[in-house]
C-alpha cells in the first residue's frame, strides 16, 4: 500500500516562526504606523565583499569559455577548496585533518540533516537543550527520537541536555549510554561558547563511552576569546569520535550562496569497524552531486588574505551591534548572555513573565521582534534571543525603546 | 551502541565507473600514444550560454550592494522561478501545475535520491531496467529494496520491468502491486522515449492501483518528435498519480551550476489521505536552504526568448553528433536504438559478445570509450551507451575508427 514514511508524520508543525509571523501581522493590522526593528532574525544582511565578488565574475566568465567550462563537480568537492581549507583552517590551528576527509556541501543545515540518515535508527540522540531544531527533526525524520510527550515538551527518545544559566550554559553528561550527541558550539541560540577544557571533557565521554560528538561550527568566525576552540580538533582524541560541520553563511555572508561542508577523520568507525567517512561519501555520490564551481572558488577566495581581512570587517561589523545590545540591555538592567563569541544574546526574561510573554510585551511595547527562548526547547523558557544581524542605527534605535519601556 | 544504518551497508560499491576508469588506465599503459575518444560521459561540454552568463554577471552585481543583497532563499524557492516554470514550461503545453505545486532545488540528482525518503520502507518499488543507479541506490539506503541475489544481479525486494529491443523498450506492467514506479523518458541509458499512448498506460495503471509515479524528464529537451510527450501532466490524470523531476542540466548546461525541480501535486495522497506535497515541502525545509539566488536567476533567464533560441542550439550541437553516431553505426551494420528524441545511442553489442567485451572490443580497436550496457542493470547485458556529448569533430574521428575496425 502506496503510505508516507511513518516517522515524517510524527514531526511537529514548525510552530515557532510561523507563530512570531501571526503575532507581528496581527499587531500590525491594529498599528498600521508602527515602524518594527527585527532582532529575530539570523540571515546576514551585509553584501558579499569583494573579493567573493571579484571570484564569482571571473568564475562565471570561466563558465563562457569551452576551454574553462566546468560541468559536474567532483562529488565530494573541488580539490583546490578542499585542499584550501585543510591548509588554512586546519593546518593553521595545529588540526591534523586532511583534504580528503573535508566534504564540500551546500550548507551546514544541509549537512546537519543528512547526517542523521546514516546511522542505526537504534542509536540514541542526546541534544542540548534549547537547540537549533534541525537536529531535532532530523532525528524524528529517521525514526530515532520516539514520540512526542506534550506534558515535558520532548521526544522521549531523545536525552535533553539542558543548557541554562544555572550550569553556565556547559551541558553536563548524563550516567546513560549515549551514540550521538550534538554539540553547537558558539551556540545558537544562548549565544555563549564552551571553553577549550570544557569541550575536551565532552570528547572524553566520548571516547570512553564510544559515541559520535556531531559539532556545529558554523559560528566560529564570532569568536573574541583566546580560551574558545574554534574547531573541536583542537582537542585530543577528537579524530577519533567527533565530526565537525562548517559554513560559509556567517563568517562570509554565503546564505544566499550556499556552501559548507562536513568534516569525517578516516578513523571513524561504528561499533563494528564500519567506517563512517565511507558511508557519508557514499550517501554524498549517491544523494548529491556537488556544489557549484564558482561557489567553491568563492569559497576558496574567502582565504586569500583580502578575503581574510574582509571577514574580519563582516565579523566587527556584527559584532559591534552584539556589544551595543548587551551592554544597552544590561544597562536598563536586564540579564544578558552571549554576544561575545556569538552574534546572537540570550536575554533573562523578567521574573514572571514566560518567554511569550516577553516577546509579546517587546512587540506592544518596543515595536522590536526577538525570538522567544521556548521556541529552541523546553529550556529556552525564559529566555528571548536577539540577533546582531541587524545595521547598527535600528540595533541602537531598538536599544532606546527598550529603555523606554523601563 | 555506535552503529551505521544497516541499509547502507548493503549498498553494492559503484562499480561500473571505477571498473571503465580501471581498464581504461591500463589500456592506456600499455598504449601510451594512444588518443582516446570519450564517448561514455554523461556531461555536458559547451560552455554556459550568453544569456545566462549575463544573468550571473547581473546576479553577482546584485549580492555586491545592500540594497539588493540576497540572504537565505526561500527553502522551496523563489517565486519569480517558480512563477516562470508554471507559466513556460506547464502552461504552455497545457498542463494544470500551480507555481507552489513546483519545488525547486540543487538538481534532479538529489532530488530523485532524496525522494526514496518520503515513503513508507513497506512501500514496493518498481524500476525500469536497464536504469540510472541512482533509483536503486537510494532505495536500497531507504530500506526497500531486500537482498541483492548475486545470481540475478536483482534486488530482491525490487520489480524489475525489462525494456529491452524486445518490447520496444516499453515497459510492461506486472500484475502484482506496485506503490512507487520509476520512469524516465526519455531514457537514460536507452535514448528511447515513451509515446504519449504508451506513457498514459503506465498512468492509467498507476491510477487504477494507488500507485505514484516517479517521472524523470531530465532529457525532455531533446525531444524532436511530436508524439512524444514532454511532461507527465500531458497524460489524462497523472495529477493524481505523477511526482515530475526536472533538470537544468541537459537543456542548459547547468551540470556545474545546479538547478532542478520537482514538481508534487496537491492532490497527490497516499492511502491514509497523507499529503506527498505537504510532507515533502517539510523535508525541503528541514534537510534544505534553497537554490543560490543567481543560479536561481539563471534558470528565469532560460526562460528568455534569447535562453529558449540558446537551449535550441544547444540541443542542435548534441543532437547533430547524436545524428552522426546513429548514421555511422548503422552504416557498419550496427543495430542502433535511441539518438533521436535524446542525447544516448543505446547500440546492440553484436551476438555473442557480452557488453564488457565489447566494450573492450571498442577500447582496444578503435581507442573509443563507451559504457557497457550490463553496468545499468542485468536487462542492459548486450548493449553500449554512446553520447552526443562530445565535438562533432571527436564523435566523427571515434565514427572513422570504429568503421575501421570491421
Amino acid at each position: 500500500m502506496l503510505r508516507v514514511n511513518e516517522n515524517y508524520l510524527k514531526l511537529r508543525g514548525s510552530y515557532l516562526f510561523s507563530e512570531i509571523a501571526k503575532r507581528v501581522a496581527a499587531f500590525k493590522d491594529s498599528h498600521p504606523e508602527a515602524r518594527l526593528v527585527r532582532l529575530g532574525i539570523g540571515d546576514v544582511t551585509r553584501p558579499l565583499t569583494k573579493s567573493i565578488i571579484s571570484s564569482l565574475h571571473h568564475s562565471v566568465d570561466e563558465m563562457a569559455q569551452e576551454e574553462t567550462f566546468r560541468g559536474y563537480a567532483p562529488d565530494l568537492g573541488y580539490a583546490f577548496l578542499r585542499e584550501t581549507i585543510a591548509q588554512e583552517v586546519y593546518a593553521k590551528r595545529r588540526c591534523e585533518i586532511a583534504a580528503d576527509e573535508i566534504f564540500v556541501s551546500d550548507g551546514a543545515k544541509s549537512d546537519l540533516g543528512n547526517l542523521a540518515e546514516i546511522f542505526a535508527e537504534s542509536c540514541r540522540v542526546a541534544i542540548t537543550d534549547p537547540v537549533y531544531p534541525v537536529y531535532v527533526d532530523s532525528n524524528v525524520m529517521a525514526g530515532r527520537a520516539g514520540s512526542f510527550n506534550e506534558s515535558t515538551s520532548q521526544w522521549d527518545r531523545l536525552t535533553y541536555l539542558p543548557t541554562t544559566a544555572e550550569n553556565s550554559f556547559v551541558p553536563a553528561l548524563p550516567d546513560t549510554e549515549l551514540d550521538l550527541i550534538y554539540i553547537c558550539s558558539p551556540n545558537n541560540p544562548t549565544g555563549t561558547a564552551l571553553r577549550l577544557a570544557e569541550l575536551q571533557q565532552i570528547v572524553d565521554y566520548a571516547i570512553a563511552h564510544h559515541s559520535v560528538i556531531l559539532f556545529d561550527a558554523a559560528y566560529e568566525a564570532y569568536i573574541s576569546e583566546s580560551d574558545i576552540p574554534h574547531s573541536i580538533y583542537e582537542c585530543q582524541g577528537a579524530r577519533q569520535c567527533a565530526i565537525e560541520v562548517r559554513s560559509f553563511s556567517k563568517n562570509a555572508g554565503f546564505t544566499g550562496l550556499r556552501l559548507g561542508y562536513t568534516v569525517i577523520p578516516k578513523e571513524l568507525k561504528d561499533a563494528e569497524g564500519h567506517s563512517i567517512h565511507a558511508i557519508w561519501a557514499r550517501r554524498h555520490g549517491t544523494k548529491y552531486n556537488g556544489a557549484p564551481y564558482l561557489v567553491q572558488r568563492a569559497g576558496q577566495a574567502v582565504y586569500s588574505p583580502e578575503g581574510q581581512q574582509e571577514v574580519q570587517e563582516l565579523v566587527s561589523y556584527y559584532m559591534h551591534n552584539a556589544k551595543l545590545i548587551r551592554e544597552g540591555l544590561s544597562h536598563c538592567g536586564y540579564t544578558v548572555y552571549g554576544g561575545v563569541n556569538a552574534p546572537y544574546i540570550w536575554l533573562k526574561v523578567p521574573e514572571g513573565l514566560s518567554s511569550w510573554a516577553f516577546f509579546d510585551r517587546l512587540l506592544h511595547e518596543a515595536q522590536v521582534v526577538g525570538t522567544p527562548g521556548l521556541g529552541f526547547g523546553p529550556s529556552g523558557e525564559g529566555y528571548l534571543r536577539l540577533t546582531a544581524f541587524s545595521t547598527p542605527e535600528n540595533t541602537e534605535e531598538a536599544l532606546k525603546r527598550i529603555a523606554a519601556m523601563g
